[in-house]
């Protein structure tokens, strides 16, 4: 398992290191299998994982120019994956949360042409640069709170140079990092004002010039459409899911979300990756999903900001043998939040996922639905070494703990990235080392 | 407003200063005017106030010795106040998380011996200075996301030396800071297991032997008891509070939390401070309420941890006249998180409260909740100076940015606490500095 040389990095002292290690993806029984190795470390070996192991045998790998960082016995984890975000963007939508709050509904502001339509107003407004800008922070943000690997969708472009341009700003800061980012074109987010009343233009737009260009620009690996009332209907999102295929883009659909709106069988039709959502979803549905290769993946934060009651049957999905995921959904209307722990949250206390379900979601099964299981999503041998340091050493204590940042140190491609210095919450032999030093966070 | 001497300290550049000045306590339309002044600062001497007032004209009565801490265009808040917490414990309940989640219910674990009697066997184990030492991280916690004073109930004791080691602990908490604590008496929490057959017994125990002591020791300023069924009827709940009134202590009571109790009826009929909870709280009691002086402490971090959709109806509540204040209930059964943060947003967008009316009800209602509104609360001349900076610039982003702690910096007494540097999220006019710098939430 280990090479020749010694490790560069290795972190040590953690009462448990969930790896993840086995099945990829994981659905059914075995979506709760976390694998885990009890007073642990991990060695590391440029940006891969070279062993992950007890404490003793891992530190006796160590040569005097491997570098140590001691968790004073935090778990460990893989770094989550966020398999479904829109974090490029112009502007904020505030004002229509307060609308919301007021009573007003999110479909209504949608067709009156708020929500979807007032960011796209905005980011046409931007370049790439001041795209790249804006992303920063939010992605930022995400990584302290755990997140290694972003998904991230066009859709606020609507018009070929903006939805090129919000590519664009994808691909660079994927390249910027530390993160990373896998792009997704989604230039069926919604009608364009300008399309209002001509909706086969539009899809003739997104399927004879988008696409084209996107695929020549090798700027997506993967294509997304709203399949809802309001936006795109079956055979619409069909006719575009399957001219991205054509352009070498595997299919995604955002399904079921507010209404019964076909897209999970759509997906399974078409082969998406993944159908995401599904709050709505049929009996039908759900066997069809067992029985596919389609990852559903649970958006329970958007469930949450839409102050709705209706969430995912996240319980029944993986009873049934679907394989889930979970992300946070991050978008200036639907879901504002910047913290995929708060999804996590919510897909066990109102989904009904158990929290070794849950870790597995955002870790292996959200590589998965991104088709990097291979190199993402696990600790184990000759994966990339993306973890992060947590504040507990329990994976319950995570949600048993809930509202608050569990992340204290995030290490991506084996460099860390940030760290954060936090007494262990639920330690139990250690003596006080006083306060001051507890802020932070 | 000024006095003759400079100020010790001016935090400026903040594109608005909330001050709550005005009512103490807000009730009616009242509870939404926040007060505030726009690109601001705040002048302090020692540990008070000395003026908020334009930028300009606090910067201009700095001397060579005044400190100057620049917010960057930040919001600035009077310090949160959690009017309702049980921080002093020992032990942990996750295994009771996993139990409901797995569907058991809270009262049946409480009937069945666990719940509460656990938290007591393991605080009963611990000494005043084992006690301390377990708080102080999680007060830490509490305090890097906004709150600069805790209200502090015992009841994890239910035994005379228990209870009064419990109060002890919570003294030195609050001696030993950086925070305040407010300390309230508990011994009616609930019957403890010696006294499961004999609740005459028990009350006695509490009016005889552990209200004598609490005052002589001067302990506590409040008397609270949890009148609920499995805990303590109204009849019982009135003779201990009435009990503590004689030995000084201010009633608070836990009402209509999972059954109408008629706890808030009580309250009212008492002249409690409060009447925290309130989900099922039905016309008469809200009618009631409304025509008293007894704040309605509104607690929907808890139903959410609980798993229920109920929450108490704040809309309703603050229509109707009541004064409103929200808090976390942070303990380690019900409501086991250390983000009050988390009960605002729930505040807003389970229990319909404006943003304004949430921000009201953890300052200057919190404040009158725990009788120093005179004091605390708001940011005015002579008031001290507690105050939060966060990485927002309107109260309403606080809410729409859900899910994150939007507190960088915290100043307790005039002194700086904690600081943490956040790129503004939604700044408007700024260069981006990269983002190495905005990893530490």
């Amino acid at each position: 398992m280990m090479s020749d040389k010694a490790p560069d990095l290795i972190v040590h002292n953690s009462s448990l290191v969930v790896t993840m290690a086995g099945s990829a993806p994981r659905r059914g029984a075995e979506q709760g299998e976390i694998a885990a190795v009890a007073d642990a470390a991990v060695a590391i070996t440029g940006d891969r994982i070279a062993e992950v192991g007890p404490e003793k045998r891992v530190l006796d790998s160590a040569d005097r120019h491997t570098r140590l960082i001691d968790v004073d016995g935090r778990m460990i984890l893989p770094g989550y994956i966020d398999a479904h975000t829109h974090p490029v963007y112009g502007g904020d939508r505030t004002d229509e949360f307060i609308a919301r709050l007021r009573g007003a509904d999110y479909e209504d502001i949608h067709a009156a042409g708020g929500g979807i339509q007032a960011t796209v107003r905005a980011t046409r407004e931007l370049s790439v640069s001041r795209l790249v800008e804006e992303a920063r922070p939010r992605l930022a943000r995400m990584m302290s709170n755990g997140v290694t690997t972003f998904e991230a969708k066009s859709g606020y472009g609507l018009d070929v140079p903006s939805e090129l341009r919000q590519l664009q700003a994808i691909r660079e800061l994927d390249q910027s990092g530390p993160w990373e980012l896998v792009p997704t074109f989604m230039g069926a987010h919604t009608l364009p004002d300008e399309f209002k009343d001509d909706r086969a233009g539009y899809i003739e737009l997104v399927v004879e010039k988008m696409l084209p260009q996107v695929e020549a620009l090798d700027l997506a690996d993967f294509c997304d459409v709203f399949c809802e009332r309001g936006a795109f209907d079956v055979d619409e999102s069909r006719e575009i899911l399957e001219a991205g295929k054509r352009h070498g883009l595997t299919p995604r659909v955002h399904a079921d979300e507010l209404s019964p709106s076909g897209g999970t069988k759509l997906g399974v039709e078409v082969g998406a990756r993944s159908v995401d959502h599904l709050p709505f979803i049929d009996d039908e549905s759900v066997e069809l999903l067992a029985d596919s290769d389609t990852t559903a993946i649970l958006l329970p934060a958007t469930t949450f900001f839409l102050m709705k009651d209706r969430y995912a049957p996240g319980r029944r999905l993986v009873d049934a043998g679907v394989i889930v995921a979970v992300a946070s959904d991050h978008n200036p209307g639907s879901s504002h939040t910047l913290s995929l722990e708060r999804a996590l949250e919510l897909a066990v206390m109102r989904c009904g996922l158990s929290v070794e379900e849950a870790l597995a979601a955002v870790t292996i099964n959200a590589a998965y639905a991104l088709e990097h299981q291979g190199r993402l999503g696990s600790l184990e041998p000759g994966k990339q070494a993306d973890l992060i340091i947590t504040d507990v050493t329990r994976p319950e204590q995570l949600i048993y703990g809930w509202g608050v940042n569990h992340i204290t140190g995030v290490i991506k491609r084996g460099k860390m990235i940030n760290r954060r210095r936090h007494r262990l919450q639920h330690r139990q032999h250690k003596e006080s080392r006083g306060f001051s030093h507890l802020f932070g966070d």
